[in-house]
């Protein structure tokens, strides 16, 4: 391997990186658990953004946070809108406390990344992005897996025109095992919890608004039974443009984390398959043995994690609109309300009935 | 998909990363150019690790090098092995400079991470990698494909004994595109500068030593003709374990950077494919298309860089041996001397021919 | 390559052939249609089996056909039900036909072997099947993919247990273009005349009767649109054994002929991929290609056809029952109806809506 | 599925078929073994050719091999050559009677298809093609890989040009098990018994001629050691056209039986996968696994072996010249011989250096 081949084209790169005078991007977090520190992480990790707080409420975590990046501790998140120096707040904070963090953040004129959902109350999400509109606040919602490269490189091609007119979809979306009865108990059901991803992946896919879903679905284990909840979900969607799709949702899943969605057109079909911690194949006198899919999300979503901040932080520095509106985040909401509807009812639900202001004005594009 | 699952797992891993009291490991870095800062930013991203200094002779890159580091600057590369609070140093300076830095860091003290090779000439080394044992320093060769999953895990599956006894492996390595004439002419030639990589391969993958190589090699391109130089090589080899192998390089290669490797033995076969962007394939009137091989090593095995600092600061850390060790940098040298040979005698070569110290004491694994 | 290898077991597979002293099963074919004919070189290609007459009301076709299958020849199919030498009618006349042709047969005491449907009328199936039980006449039913190693190589895994509990299953199945208009005008519609196969599918790689089915379905083209059909359809499908699924189907396919199945279940997934005419990819500059699917049924299938074939020769000499019964020429009849019913109201639609005799006491298996 | 679909255009093949009034071709078929009943059974399986006799020394297998293809049968081989009836001879007996065959068939002017190898003297094929040549017959070489789908792809799109310039190219031929020690005893040694096919491969898919071959080998298992011939052996090779390639040999394949090539040129790359008896793949916690190639050459090859007799029947009633020469069947035996000569002197042999007429006048392409 030569250590010259395209060096020229790389020095630039790091050269442009070095020339970055400006002042860093100050991102202050709300949560120290897992999924701010992932945040904290990638952000550690980037040229010129830094992390400028660490806000919660437990202060053991809060302190040994801020310790591992080096960077300040406050038990009261209020604190961060009040400084002049953080641009931006990412919310990883549980659910209920989403919408308050995001008003006041708007308000205090912050650039805001919130984890999804925004919240699981339609009206509670509405008076959210009403206060982010008319404070013209920038909100980015973190469906890390538009950042995915392979559903960055579906969502392109079937722009692109690839695969022509999109007639039928399938997205497979199936979970390792499935969490205890107490988590799934508050986890607002399958459809909230776990298919709301998928619902995301389906607009962003096909490009295109969901306007009726019908539902299959059944609890096979003890877990979802018992908290009169399903594990097991295949979802038929009506798409705006004209497609018809499947989503299949399993709480357990026996090879690991699977991934996939297929994209069907008049001129061709896109197909993204999992991605594998490695590609050595073993062939011995009983099969051909290749790498089961990553089994953790975070695994599998690494890059794309880093991509949501990477998204955020140019958003500040550039100024540049959300690629993942709030509209982005109201939508699967109502798609799950419908879906839930559907199995009540047993027949199809169109959006429509569940949301009466309607999704028509929405973009599904990032 | 639960945010919930495995939880308690992750949080157990940063708890212990959030527990990290000690000092961190400081680490100096020789070489503000390209492969000097992939090291900086792997050692930044790190808990527990910091670039304490940045040295390069040409001050206006060493100090916007250390800009973007957010760590020190200094013309001189010896003032960091006077500095007490330096841990270990990472040598990412021209070829030429590689056995002094050595030296001089051992004498020092320090730990030692230096790119390959140690050097071209096998005098020199063995005078290097004598002060090295002299001294008890520790060196770690930066030959990163170890540090690859797919080429660990074809290393750990033949040690586990899963093909049972190795009788043939193929290790396939092409760039992209050749370099420039004027870099061919001083790159120590085609088996130093390409294949060396690829002879240590040979060693980890196999588990063995290199004992005869035999080459068919051409020049098809001009660059490499100007140069002297092939651009297209086959080598045989036979190791110490009594399998046979091919080894095939080529400086251009049309679909990418593409880097396999198959070993066979008498219960199986592990094939390491290469790995692609993304898993999305795209099927129309024409063909199946699937994503090409990455076109950069940097690409390829930026994560496998990052793997070398980890166990560098590993190293550092918890005192033990380097994984990649002076000796292993010391036998692709001769594989590639004993290829040389072959090519101008155009016959089978032994290593011993050209080494006449030996190579039978060295181990072959990590 | 040694010729040696495996010459006993081999030699000893064509002394038993050799060895069959009996007399051939001896086959009357009416139809000389491409089908007919399909089937009748699988006999002529078969050791033990003969075609014995062809019978077809078009002369010009039939003797031709006669001709070059070196057999006799009768514009008067009725005219083999009375040669006592004939032991096994195969039936490949147009639909309407196939009711009568049956009956007779069964009445003559000949082996049937009849391609599907039956009819597309409930009534005159079960009037046809009836007959055949009170006669015991042995019916096959010609159901070629059941035939077909990817697919019989489904229906076992599950039947062991592989997957564990099935759960979810989906099948693809495109065609790479539309009929002409004409052709779907009496065609009888998607769901009779190319998702009955798909229904059949469904019923023998998941093991389960079909209970309820729901459609979202549309016509994208104008063929489709000028004969009242649809050309792109998904069915949502629950099975007697809790199973949830999907079946696909488009008229259209640009990269061929699509047919595949997933079949998931608490311990795994087995997943039929498609069949290629070549395995060789081609890597460049653009892409990694790969082979497109057959682009036509009968190639994707010749093996499965002269699987049917040998299955009723088989059938014959040994009398064995059929692994393909009328039953399970009847069961996808059903659900194509209550698919039909599905899209006119817009809603789920049980099977046991549509037929009142009921399914219940039918065997999926073969 | 529509049943309609490309209807046409196979009804025009099957009446192109059905129209062949003219006399079918008569081939006579030398050996009731093996081999023999393959190429007996494909002529049957064949409009408009048919099997003439089968002879065999051995009437109890002679005999029986005729009644089960409906033929007549003779002890004596020769009869055949003076029925004016028989067009063409297939040679499926020992090597030894092979060039024998040849001689009195092509003076008696009949067509011939001759396995291989036709002798393993060099001087026995050199009388044998010269007989040929002075005859002016046509003799096919059962070459059967030239005839499989993927080889064929392989050989078209190099000849197209898709690589662009052939720089280098692997072929890896590995048998599922090894021959009995006394089988080996008499099989002339690998290069000879197993590799021959490999090196026609290499004249196929590179379209050059060897000219230089060097050998690493090793006879890894018991069977081999005995018979004082080698069971794993790497063939570089020097062709004519400038590329540079290997061939692997290996006695036992605990996969099954493998038969990979890949071509590397200038502007891309060919690899020929295995071929597997079905493509369903199956993921468990685990490992996803596929099938294994198959085991067994006959099923690898069954179509391939078709494809020759098609061709021979082709060649005859078309008056064409054969795809595979004597010239073709002449050529692997020297690179076998020069193999030998490199394994016993331990050096790069050029073929000319054994073969002192030269085969720089023969075509290597079919």
């Amino acid at each position: 391997m030569s250590l010259f081949t395209r060096v020229s084209a790389v020095s630039a790169t790091l050269r442009r990186a070095m020339s970055t005078s400006a002042a860093p991007v100050r991102v202050g977090i709300i949560g120290a658990g897992r999924i701010g520190q992932v945040h904290a992480k990638a952000i550690t990790a980037m040229h010129g953004a830094e992390v400028a707080t660490i806000a919660d409420p437990f202060e053991k975590f809060g302190l040994a946070a801020a310790e591992t990046f080096n960077t300040k501790y406050t038990p009261n998140w209020e604190d961060m809108l009040a400084d002049d120096k953080i641009d931006g707040i990412v919310i990883g904070s549980p659910t209920p406390f989403h919408a308050e963090q995001i008003i006041k953040s708007a308000e205090a004129g912050k650039a805001i990344m919130c984890e999804k959902p925004i919240s699981n109350d339609l009206a509670t999400i509405d008076k959210c992005l009403d206060v982010v509109e008319k404070t013209n606040a920038r909100l980015l919602i973190g469906f890390q897996r538009r950042f995915d490269a392979n559903f960055k490189e579906v969502n392109k091609q079937v722009a692109n025109g690839a695969v022509g007119e999109v007639r039928m979809f399938q997205i497979n979306s199936r979970d390792p095992a499935p969490p205890p009865a107490e988590y799934l108990a508050s986890s607002g059901g399958i459809f909230l919890d776990m298919m709301s991803h998928d619902f995301d992946q389906a607009r962003f896919c096909v490009g295109a608004e969901i306007e009726e879903v019908f539902v299959a679905g059944k609890a096979f284990e003890e877990a979802a039974q018992q908290a009169n909840d399903l594990d097991t979900v295949l979802v038929m969607l009506k798409m705006s443009n004209g497609a018809i799709g499947t989503i299949g949702n399993s709480r357990r899943c026996a090879y690991g984390y699977d991934q996939r969605i297929e994209v069907f057109g008049s001129a061709g079909m896109l197909s993204s398959n999992n991605r594998t911690p490695h590609t050595v194949n073993f062939s011995n006198e009983g099969a051909i043995s290749s790498a089961l899919p990553y089994s953790f999300f975070m695994d599998r979503y690494a890059l794309a994690y880093s991509g949501v901040m990477e998204a955020f932080v140019k958003m500040i520095r550039e100024g540049t609109p959300p690629p993942v509106t709030g509209l982005d985040g109201r939508a699967p909401i109502v798609a799950a309300m419908a879906a839930d509807k559907s199995v009540k009812e047993g027949r199809p639900v169109r959006l429509a009935e569940v949301d009466i202001i309607g999704t028509s004005s929405q973009s599904a594009q990032a």
